[in-house]
């Protein structure tokens, strides 16, 4: 799926900001567990905070596909960092879409730029995906809603869990009519695991240049690496399985943005393929540097680390199977 | 990555066919092995004789991504069939394109009826992909050469074993100039490789169908196999890898079609990837099946034998490995 | 899990007679489809009619790990000929341990001499390992059951399916009591699985033993494949589970042995296990043999055919899973 | 492989320390990088800091297949730690064996109370497995070696690299004859394959017992997850891989305890088989606890992260690979 001029310059501006700003930081962030406000605020100066909302809000308007095209390359300097924004991201969409004018006018423009940050509190700690199990309430006092309940923090990330006590949100904050916001956060969720499997794919795009760069570099025996067939072959089937994650991701990309009938699908195929996939490489990435793979010099083990997590975020895996053997035996 | 109106179109034309002219007859022609002729020459009344052959030798002009999608839908109604289909338009294809007007004009249009059948013959009993130790000669004499040798018939075809003793052929007949018939056999191979990738494409296709209809009518412990749970994600899992192996063909194909830099390396992968993926797929569809998977009434069994040779034959998966390899290390 | 000297001793005599009675054969009675009688008369001489039969009614008395070692060195020669000759013995071991006495004697001799063939009808058409929807009866009329229904014949044997039409057969035939049934041929399936399972790995063994031949003899380019690193660590692998597919089969053959209270769970992993991995071997060794293994001269493809059949047979792979997790989760 | 009654009392003890001593501190040594000097003292009083070492210096004169129980048992409390105490006991019984009298009772003794702490300096940056590219030099200086040159620590371990600068060490410390070092290092490196794969085989068989307890207890659209067919299958793939892992590195054990030829083919098949099948189950259990798997407070990503090391050190997979291989090509 070949990209056109202006997907390849901005492709080249997330590569540059990764490589840059991202990817040298990458192991003091994680070592640290720093929330690196300043670098995705510059990251929301190249457009990164909105990709995919509208402009008169302060968005990109740019598409699901050149979404993916980003959150690839930003995940190169960064997966957890780039994880987090493409949340964000999400965040910001439902609010463009779903919410009024006046919301979209009050609350985008300061998402996009990254001078406010957006959080997404779906699981709480004993419901996973069950949502019918889920203990937060909001009951309505006067023009405000009271909230009460927990959401568990992500773990990879610095958040904490988010608790609320008596906190009072006023009526007007909601977005959508009152009962519809099971339903948007799920056609949020759509994107975001087409954004979550972009950020498994640049971890595994990394991975394979790093692993190709270390066997042609290293020596043993007085060969370097890469003459040992093995890792030739071995290297073959991950770049192999890197091209199929990443056509599958941009085609349900596709699929998302022309709102076709099989979107929710492929969307699951996507995120369950390439985030599988994706560690995978990841991981024989790790397996090929042998014992360096596990230093914290490298970065190839904070990718294996941060793309783990993908199969089990935003619907695990398992439940992209049920998603998706629903809708084939309901064929 | 969708299709246009008229690529939908003989898509329609090619399942059509492969329903009523193939399907109802591939136990037969497994069991008997016979080489339907008269099957084939329906066929090539609908243009899959030279599918990708220019029009003015009766060809039908299409695409590289239109072959893909026409074999992919003929390999549902018998596999076997199809591939050797699939070779004979890319002997055609190799006429069409490095032939002169006269050798076009006088072989492409009876071959594109499917008249006269063509075959490939490459590989030689004891030498497999080493190009070097082939051992068939072709001697020039006055303006014929003498041609001594043999080549393994295709196991899976009713094809015998092809011996050449003192066999003249014209040099007329040569296509190209001497000396660049292996460059002109590789480059056939590309599209070879495409091809065959779409025909264990088309058997996976048909497999998960087969599948998903079985899990939806049969019925143990009163309640259908479709209620098992571990049954619907495996079936998830056969039909995510099923839409990765026909993105990876389709994008080799486009590449071919293109010329890009990077065809040769994406046909090894989506050959690599869609007959491995696609063979899995038909063995799990079988494995489903439980003892009737394993009948000769049942079609699946049979998509399981005729896939299983695809990661063998135009160069094995381990020859696509080294190819993909060389590309990769080189770059 | 060393042999000792007597199991030595019959393990060599039973590789000898695969060597020279069956593997020269076991081509023909594929493609013929033949029930070689002969050959398994000779091999009822050497004892194998009724291995873990006891020796007052013919048997050789021997124990479950003795017997896995002699169907892994028969099926050697041929798969599918071992696999039937184990039905056979489990059947006699049925008659010998829950028959009465007179049963015992009546039956037992002829059967251990294979001069009668066992056979063992529990499938039917419809029903898979849904005991409960079973349609075959039996209906008391005097001193004689009156049995109707249908059994489906073992599709890689040239056994026909099973038809009853009012036959009448003997009360006195009956093996326990009446309404017992089932949970008998539950216990004849615990050995039933080993030995299925020691099937796989003859054909396994045999292949990895057929590969690293190949390797060595076969050239290309000038050096014998077993040059190739990915060639030598694949066939590592293939070794590395081969024996741990020997050592679960002969686990769980000393714990049916010994009656412990884990040898259900055990055979259900061994089956499991060892079934899956040993057809990946063979299906492995298919493919580094290259176009030779698909060819009906070399023995790899008739092993590949024969150990499939297994993952599904004596309870599919799917049912072991069952069993397996319903005594892990009720621990 | 069944354990006799002292067997099965070892392993109580050891099992009862890991529940007791290091499983409540596991995490907190992890994330403080604590090297547990303490609790290893209290294992050396149940005779874990000799385990195999002869009675005469201190050691518990045990068995390969009884310290492979013990480790697999103590692994469960704490993997990361009992991987150090094996490394640990395979440099006591290095001078244990090879040492002379004079050394062992000068180093055995302090080593088995684990007073004293071992450590095993082979790899180098840049060397991986490749011995003759070390560049460590001892340079002899009267009754002295001269030592210069680096080693790196073992990252999972709070160690550090040791460096050696004109590092005087006298040469009656020296164990065998010189030029013997490698050769005993490869010894020690058999036992040391055992160990480590025993490691790896105490997590993943702590990590299925917290599954299966997890699976039972833990509730989802009102019923507990272990009503979930997918699960179940899963748990049941996973507990039979335990098995077989299980079963390969005893059957190691005792072929290196007999001195067996094809002990050193086994010691790598087990290191292969079991690290790389006990990784996948902990990765696998990590999956199946959904978002908690991912939370520090859960053992399970523990168990991941300190058996992945397992497929890297003491000889990575891919060395393990080449010895199989080797061991059988010359077969």
């Amino acid at each position: 799926m070949g990209l056109n001029e202006e997907q390849k310059e901005f492709q080249k501006v997330a590569f540059d900001f990764a490589a840059q700003e991202m990817a040298p930081h990458m192991a003091e962030w994680d070592q640290k567990e720093l929330f690196p406000v300043d670098a995705m605020r510059k990251a929301a100066q190249l457009g990164f905070g909105g990709v995919y909302v509208r402009t008169d809000v302060g968005g990109s308007g740019l598409s699901r596909l050149d979404t993916s095209v980003i959150f690839e390359a930003l995940a190169t300097g960064c997966t957890s960092t780039t994880a987090y924004i493409s949340i964000h991201n999400m965040c910001v969409w439902m609010i463009d879409t779903f919410g009024n004018e006046e919301q979209r006018y009050k609350y985008c423009p300061p998402l996009c730029t990254m001078e406010k940050f957006a959080s997404y509190c779906l699981t709480e700690p004993g419901s996973g995906s069950d949502a019918a199990s889920l203990l937060t309430s909001a009951k309505q006092q006067g023009d405000h809603y009271i909230l009460n309940g927990s959401k568990v923090g992500w773990n990879s990330q610095p958040t904490c869990a988010v608790i609320f006590e008596d906190c009072a949100v006023p009526m007007a904050n909601r977005i959508g009519d009152e009962g519809q916001g099971f339903i948007i956060a799920m056609k949020g969720l759509n994107g975001g695991r087409i954004n979550v499997a972009s950020c498994s794919l640049g971890a595994a795009h990394a991975s394979v240049i790093l692993t190709r760069d270390y066997l042609n570099v290293r020596k043993q025996f007085g060969e370097p690496l890469a003459s040992n067939q093995y890792l030739q072959f071995k290297l073959a089937d991950m770049a192999t399985r890197l091209v199929a994650s990443r056509l599958i991701i941009r085609s349900a990309a596709v699929a998302l943005q022309e709102e076709r009938e099989d979107a929710v699908a492929l969307c699951s195929m996507a995120k369950l393929f390439a985030t599988d996939e994706c560690f995978a490489i990841c991981n024989q990435a790790l397996q090929m540097h042998g014992g360096y793979g596990y230093l914290k010099d490298y970065a190839v083990q904070q990718y294996v680390r941060d793309s783990r997590v993908h199969q089990i975020l935003e619907g695990s895996n398992e439940v992209m199977r049920m998603l998706i053997s629903r809708s084939l035996l309901q064929e």
